[in-house]
């Protein structure tokens, strides 16, 4: 790879459910510049569904339509007035949905996801990018099954929110059951794993900061297998400090303190993020050999195609995704 | 109660541990004057500690002492540019400490907490509200049960930081107990006693959000024992709603759609508080037949006497106390 396509990584990006503001936010994000920036975008989706998009935000811009998949980068227009994107024709004789959930929205989430997924794991893109996905389209397609659910010892939810970035040990888990979970092996795998990833991302020497299970990080789980996981992390060369007391611990990552949370739950983690109220989320997926991130927010079904949908979101995860996949660590915040 | 004395309720300042922060902070509060707008507020401690704090704040006033806790009310000079103090001698002849734990600390702490709280019991206070105190000296001195810990059922802690206001069902609990613990009783009584506790503060009908105790609140324990609750509660005219979802939960009560969160398990409601990061943290144990709060940070040892403690957070406990024993209902933010 050369230096500028190693500095302008090819960044897949699905526009993800074509009746919610996913086109809208993508075409406002790619108009700004921003994107080219960062990196070679390209969509995965519906052309149709952009040309509409367009017209919702008011702008010119044409479309490069790319049908073969092969051809997605040799084919590229690379240039902000034109919308480079990858169409299949997964939608041909499908009247295009609006601001409501639709089988056929929710099959063609899950083959553009589909799609971008096969060429990121081919090395064509360096990372990819979910647009906002509706789980009722997904559930009438019968594909809520193809979006990546984080499974513990395998694949971990991390939350980006400016400073504060938050990765999980468990996701969907009830509480009761994370408390058995929690085992130093299961600790000690994802502190490796993410610390793997961060390197991988450009962060040398990633400080990572670890969440206590119980208050004040004083329990049982705490000291038995929580901190023996730190120990054993930090025997490795990872640069692994706790188990912190939770209350206190994600504030100190937002003062610059660590890198990166490691939380123990779904809520911790993701209460931290929600309240804190920084308005820049993403989720990166850790589990693909590729850098696979998520914009925060839903379809927004009530806004759609009203011009009011506020495009920063999607903007910075794609920005942060292209930043990943070239090593550049984390972009800075605005 | 006359109406001046209802609006201007006796507050009962217990300093704190005369080696921390506290005697500087509440002596400043005092000097602002923002005290005696909302009560009568009548310190209770060392008159020692409070004229050396004058002097670590560079400010002139003078010291009324009270030795008779029978004429706490009737001795009072109620003048802003006086310190009005019940000391009762409890350090007579004991070194004033200073920046460090010690048993004559934590003994006394103690001791003023005890006096505070008989004097609030026999109604000659409305509240309390208690300075920081030191756990090391309360160690040390063996006091440590004397400060009110939370117990299920029986007392509960709130924590108030601008507009997010959040109780909570447990406090230290093992988080593997705490799904045991979360009966469907235990909720509807938490709630009956929150309710009632907000009404005596001065909210005809407090708007009561319940967090669920799993991701989603879509758990075991969120649909057998937690959402009967909350039905419980609806049926008895409280005005409850949930449960909801322990990320989202936190920021529609900073929003304003709810007066208060009830949390199932310290850390939900603690990351929240501690995360969000608004400045002006107090704490309520809901228990004590009247309204018992305390100051959020702690005694600071590192910054004492250097006149950089910021007072703002003892000013917003003992003014909160004042207007929620006067049923004026929480203060609005600055």
């Amino acid at each position: 790879m050369s230096n500028a396509l190693k500095d302008r990584p090819a960044v897949g990006i699905v526009i993800g459910d074509p009746a919610g503001i996913g086109p809208e936010v993508i075409a406002k994000s790619w108009l700004t510049g921003k994107l080219h920036e960062a990196c070679r975008p390209v969509l995965i989706g519906s052309a149709a569904a952009m040309e509409r998009a367009l017209g919702f935000i008011g702008k010119k811009a044409s479309i490069n339509v790319i049908t073969d998949p092969s051809k997605v980068i040799s084919d590229l227009a690379d240039q902000v007035e034109t919308l480079d994107i990858l169409d299949t024709g997964r939608m041909q004789g499908d009247a295009l949905p609006l601001g409501e959930d639709t089988a056929v929205g929710g099959r063609v989430s899950a083959e553009w996801l589909e799609e971008a997924d096969q060429l990121a794991r081919s090395g064509v893109f360096a990372a990819t990018v979910m647009g906002p996905i509706s789980t009722g389209s997904m559930k009438m397609a019968g594909t809520l099954d193809k979006v990546v659910s984080p499974t513990p010892g395998e694949s971990y939810l991390l939350l980006i929110s400016g400073p504060l970035r938050v990765a999980h040990v468990t996701d969907h888990i009830p509480l009761r059951e994370v408390c058995d979970l929690l085992t130093k092996d299961l600790v000690a795998v994802t502190l490796r794993k993410l610390n793997a990833a961060m390197q991988s991302w450009g962060i040398a020497k990633p400080r990572i900061v670890v969440a206590g299970l119980n208050a004040h990080a004083m329990g049982r789980e705490d000291k038995e297998q929580i901190a023996p996981a730190v120990e054993q992390a930090r025997a490795e060369g990872i640069d692994a400090t706790g188990p912190i007391s939770p209350d206190t611990v994600f504030r100190q990552c937002i003062e610059g303190r660590y890198d990166i949370v490691l939380a123990m739950y779904h809520d911790q983690g993701h209460i931290a993020i929600k309240t804190w109220g920084f308005s820049g989320n993403s989720a990166i997926i850790l589990g693909p050999p590729y850098t696979h991130l998520s914009v925060a927010h839903g379809t927004a079904f009530d806004i759609v195609g009203k011009n009011i949908a506020d495009h920063t979101m999607m903007q910075s995860a794609i920005v942060t995704g292209a930043y990943l996949a070239a090593g550049r660590g984390f972009p800075a915040e605005k």
